[in-house]
């Protein structure tokens, strides 16, 4: 009933589940510059159907210290979802700031075929989405990125932009020296010689792109109007939900604003900041060709990211696909499998027996 | 971090989960019966603190076959979800119709702190609640009940209906006789003879509750209007979804409708048939003592179930509780967790070392 996908299902109970340690072990075999490369080609292939997709807003559940959301979508033949969460504060307890797993299931039947880990596979989606942006967005000659903010999502930027776009030079600014040393001590075992600076101000000197990924949940203004000259492509990574941008207004107004999915950004976004009807444009429509990306040489293109189910689906049918034939999963017995479809009391009185 | 919780948590990047295999294990060491009882008091008293909850009607993803469904909740302290489908088709290919999966976190983190299968749950919790409403809306005195379509749930209800309030005589009815014998043979372990009849209108004669629980993706009039007597309880649980239903508009005009959450019934259940502005009451309301139960002798009373997300929030809660101290879960690794939380990238570097 199944054979619609890649996987084969001799059990009906089972459902393949990709650990945390295989999901490192995967990334590890693919390697994180290729497979960056390959999410972003993964992404852009699904924003070419995009029409085709049910899409809905993400269902959040918020509280003080962060949210919980649920993202799912789904193309007809194949339904997925992610869990994440978003809790600024837990990297003071040891904990990750986003955590996330999700799974993929087949519409035809609704049984769950794969369940993974997606908190290392967010980080990928998410910096792939961004290059997949500025491969369309940033000027061609560009050869330098300022990263303001170095957490955990910081080098996955880095090495996705210098995976698709052939980005080489990276300034590195965070209010916690330690963080930036923590990237370029990362970025280093990749052949990349990041510049630590002291102020936003230093690192978005001469930066033909600028990536925000900032985590604080706050309205923060990590970036003033002044310190972007006409041609930059902005890409904004940290300001993800209400109530937390990272952005002045005053750029906003300038910018040529690029969004996933507007009824989406128009809360969680910097846009959230200009009135709802403020013009913006769709990712997807310029990744399908329906529209130019940067029109001109001095145009601020700002890309407004928050995440959208669309890219974890295409990261999601990604890792599926990779599973065939490999050792990177185990079965979970995960749903209930009585001999006989109706019985599912019966089941119990033979799991008894 | 997560000392508000039961099981303690000496790695941050396990899941406590409970296999199929773990449920079945955990159920029989409890007794059916006995779960079924103590679940029906456990969603009592997560209704007696409904006003707490987020509340949302399920995201439903519609398809040709079926649907999907996510049911979040959260009562500020605990996060909880379940993924569940509905292929009404999905019996003839040896699939379940219904299958399902849940899972916790914390609030305060976002952290999961369980993730369990819920196919065998949910037709428990289903019901247990069923056997909540009847409690409160069934004659005192009644002691027969019909079951109109005797599939996966028709013998939970059956054991609920005991448990919970006593009845003892059950009355078979389904458009295939092998459903009714599979049925009468699994109650018939638990010491209850049920009567397989060969009608609807057999089945519900001298039934002081009728529970309708068939299955088909369509308008059905499984009973119609001349078949109801005053002072019935009308147990309708197996129209749950836009364009099923079971019931004919006439019964529901002349019934006491009472509802889980109004603004998910009004789409899936049986007043899906009736405008949109109909007079219903809340189930909680009356769990929680603000509106009496049962009015008079004579009213047709009638439980519009559909199942929400509190009542698997209520499930998943107790499943949780009786973890501590037993062996009914595994670990899953789940949870991406560097030595540093900023260093997701140094953890893959790592972890290819």
């Amino acid at each position: 009933m199944l054979a619609s996908h890649d996987l084969p299902r001799l059990k009906t109970n089972v459902v393949p589940f990709v650990s945390v340690h295989n999901m490192m072990r995967l990334v590890n075999a693919i390697g994180v510059e290729r497979m960056l490369a390959e999410l972003t080609d993964a992404i852009a292939t699904e924003f070419r159907r995009w029409p085709l997709f049910d899409k809905t807003p993400r269902v959040a559940s918020h509280s003080l210290d962060g949210v919980i959301e649920l993202m799912p979508t789904s193309d007809g033949a194949t339904y997925g979802f992610k869990y994440v969460n978003g809790h600024p504060k837990n990297g003071r307890g040891g904990l990750q700031t986003v955590t996330a797993f999700g799974m993929l299931a087949d519409v035809a039947t609704g049984y769950p075929i794969l369940l993974t880990e997606m908190t290392i596979l967010t980080a990928l989606r998410t910096a792939a989405t961004s290059a997949l942006a500025a491969r369309h967005l940033a000027a061609a000659s560009v050869d330098t990125m300022a990263i303001i903010g170095n957490g955990a999502q910081s080098e996955f930027q880095a090495l996705a932009f210098r995976a698709v776009l052939g980005v080489e030079r990276f300034r590195l600014y965070d209010i916690d020296p330690a963080a930036s040393a923590k990237c370029a001590t990362n970025l280093a075992r990749h052949g990349i010689a990041a510049t630590i600076l002291h102020s936003v101000e230093a690192a978005v000197e001469g930066a033909g792109i600028i990536t925000t990924v900032t985590a604080d949940k706050q309205c923060a203004t990590i970036l003033t109007d002044n310190l972007v000259g006409p041609g930059v492509h902005i890409n904004a990574v940290g300001g993800d939900c209400p109530g937390k941008t990272e952005l002045h207004a005053d750029i906003l107004r300038r910018s040529d604003i690029i969004v996933e999915y507007p009824p989406q950004t128009r809360i969680e976004g910097e846009i959230q900041q200009l009135p709802p009807d403020y013009p913006v444009r769709e990712l997807w429509r310029i990744v399908a060709g329906e529209e130019p990306g940067r029109r001109n040489a001095g145009d601020i293109t700002l890309f407004d990211s928050v995440g959208f189910a669309i890219e974890d689906f295409a990261a999601l049918r990604y890792v599926h696909a990779r599973l065939r034939g490999g050792d990177y999963h185990e079965e979970l017995d995960l749903l209930a499998d009585p001999d006989e479809p109706r019985d599912l009391l019966g089941m119990l009185h033979r799991a008894e027996a």
